[in-house]
């Protein structure tokens, strides 16, 4: 432990964790893919589960599945908590998710080891779900069981890719999909998720570790222009009402709006879909995500409108017609100002350099913010990348940031 | 037969003739469902032969199975031939192809009713295949066999959209696939062939026929723009490489470049592909067809190298990588003069309303022109229509197009 530091986190041990947990789901030589409710996800929660058991904490799995550890503090009063999700995409990375889980049991173990047990309560949460890559409308099951998001008829209804419901999931692991709402928290004080960057900022400014200032408010539309099929060489084009031709520049238009808008404006197409999808012929229908996000609640609504201004002038300035979706909708929510300053205390006395960063991700903390405090921790990815059995970040970073977050449990429950 | 007519077709026999031949692959109220070498294209083809069996033809089913029936001239010389293709589109309509096999049994019918037998042979034909509707590179398999554009190693390589080669495909009906050369003739004079407009000219002219000048110069492009996939929220819009927007641009910009020059320059993107193709991800890859089309050799050109400089200089400009395969590329083929003045001439006699016009669609009349003099005749569609169950053209526009093609087939074979 250097000078003025409060822990010190053994840079081996957050190895060997990221290691043996990624065995669970391996794809290839450095991904994963261990979607909600499959063999390799429950093998994970098992270890996560027996990784707590072990340090001396009290350790149960909630009725959606999600692992919590406790250790008991001999103070009344909420507890205070850390975590993320155990689920990746398919194929996804070792970071995503899965290095918010270590880096709760690192820091509290680490703190026990070095300080005894804590005066409040501090609780490690490894979530079900958060990728939606098993079940598409999934749509962050483990948080929205704790805030009590889920209405009771949802786990019949959320289906997965293969045609099963997230209801068939849950019972082919032993649960009840009927006792979601036990799953409910109304005890929770904070909750601090450290989580890969996903961005190149912190790359780009040469840091380990962000303070996350907000979580920007994702919308995505599903938009459909509808004009008519015709053959490729016998109908001139002055005389067509093509969708294809609506669609590219709608797409050009909203990707252009939110550059100019600058950071942190950002949108995507991601998705693109045609009907007929035929070389030698104009489809009748194209289809696309138009995905849009913004941390500030009137930029925010600025851009929908300037999104949805200029969809409804190219169709009516090319005769087709338009319609969409709000698939999802996420309010934005900024991080707790009182837990933003205490972690840039926590990154000072432990000698990390650090930024302030806005997340242009959603995560759980989103959802947690309606029943807790919430505050987040960026570790450094490389390239920029998640997503991909190619995100990295190293250990170095990783244990800079579970420092920051040991010394900021440090402050709150000791 | 009216005054200065030279024959009188029969509308209750055309329209006879296109509802019976539509039972083979019926779809819905108005469609047709028939791939090559199909059951349903296996009972059209016999029903056209037993028809021209009926007529006192000599009839006979080629190497690749096109139907042909023969009038043995009195005076030796080539052949005039008239026919087009038998197979549809999946879902097509009655019309394509179909029409202008009918329409060159009736013309032959009545002409040797009216006018007895032929001083020069007449021939029609009912070609194997023209959609590509079931082996999508199968590229004008009856008329290139003809005019010995089949390499002995196509009919093995030539795949259908189920995993099986044009080569199964033949045998399955009877076919040799290693006989494939003995298609081929070099004893043919001119090729005639009516068709459907598949476009909106002559409904908008009130016409209901077209003498077709030419043939345009269709030439498809695979293109696949790469970038860098990114997550939709973490990576900023200004550091990203997307080859959505990229692929956007381009398809704004062909399209655009086609209408500026004006008809009958014209350009479709049919096909769009995006890999991977997620809503919250910037896509790796976006792959599309660019389609181009012009019958003027020179103007064409200027139209690829216009769009090629286009793509080049969006990916250059947004840092992304593009290639491109040329899927095909058929060169602009226009009719021959003399047949022109005469379709032309045909139609003042038999007092049918038209107007010259050029083909935007590719036809058999494009390979046939390597062994024969070509001409085409289009018959009026309704909202310009074709590739669908919807197609329509009325008997009354079929017949004038009959009596036209008839009245010329009597001046070069009478």
């Amino acid at each position: 432990m250097g000078v003025g530091t409060v822990v010190s986190v053994d840079p081996q041990l957050v190895e060997s964790c990221i290691m043996t947990l990624a065995q669970h789901g391996a794809y290839g030589e450095t991904g994963v893919w261990r979607p909600t409710y499959s063999p390799a996800w429950v093998a994970a929660q098992d270890m996560i589960a027996s990784w707590c058991r072990d340090i001396g904490m009290d350790v149960r799995q909630d009725a959606v599945g999600s692992v919590w550890g406790k250790f008991a503090g001999s103070d009344s009063g909420k507890s205070i908590v850390s975590g993320s999700h155990i689920d990746s995409q398919c194929p996804g990375g070792r970071y995503d998710g899965a290095l918010g889980v270590i880096a709760a049991y690192i820091a509290m173990r680490t703190l026990v080891e070095q300080h005894g047990l804590p005066r409040r309560t501090l609780e490690i949460v490894s979530l079900c779900e958060e990728e939606s890559s098993r079940y598409p409308t999934s749509n962050y099951w483990g948080s929205r069981a704790i805030t009590g998001g889920i209405a009771p008829e949802d786990p019949e209804r959320v289906a997965g890719l293969d045609g099963t419901t997230i209801a068939d999931g849950m019972r082919e692991v032993g649960l009840d999909p009927s006792r979601v709402h036990a799953a409910r928290r109304d005890d929770l004080d904070c909750f601090i998720e450290l989580h890969i960057e996903q961005g190149p900022l912190l790359e780009q400014a040469g840091l380990p570790v962000g303070i996350v200032t907000g979580i920007t408010g994702p919308r995505e539309y599903w938009v459909t222009v509808t004009g008519r099929s015709d053959h490729a060489g016998a109908r001139p084009t002055d005389l067509r009402r093509d969708p294809m031709a609506g669609a590219a520049e709608i797409i050009t238009g909203v990707i252009d709006t939110a550059h100019r808008m600058g950071r942190p404006a950002v949108t995507t197409v991601g998705r693109i879909t045609a009907d007929p999808n035929l070389g030698p012929a104009v489809p009748e229908q194209v289809a696309f995500t138009v995905d849009a996000r913004h941390p500030d609640l009137e930029q925010r609504e600025r851009l929908f409108t300037r999104h949805e201004v200029l969809m409804h002038q190219v169709a009516i300035r090319r005769d087709l017609e338009i319609s969409w979706n709000i698939t999802w909708d996420h309010q934005p929510e900024p991080c707790d100002a009182e837990l933003v300053a205490l972690l840039e205390e926590s990154a000072a006395k432990q000698g990390v350099p650090h930024m302030l960063i806005p997340s242009g991700a959603g995560h759980d903390a989103q959802q947690m913010a309606k029943v807790a405090r919430i505050a987040m921790i960026f570790v450094r990815s490389k390239d920029g990348r998640s997503h991909t059995p190619a995100e990295f970040t190293s250990v170095e970073d990783a244990t800079a940031g579970i420092e920051v977050l040991s010394a900021a449990l440090h402050r709150l429950a000791y």
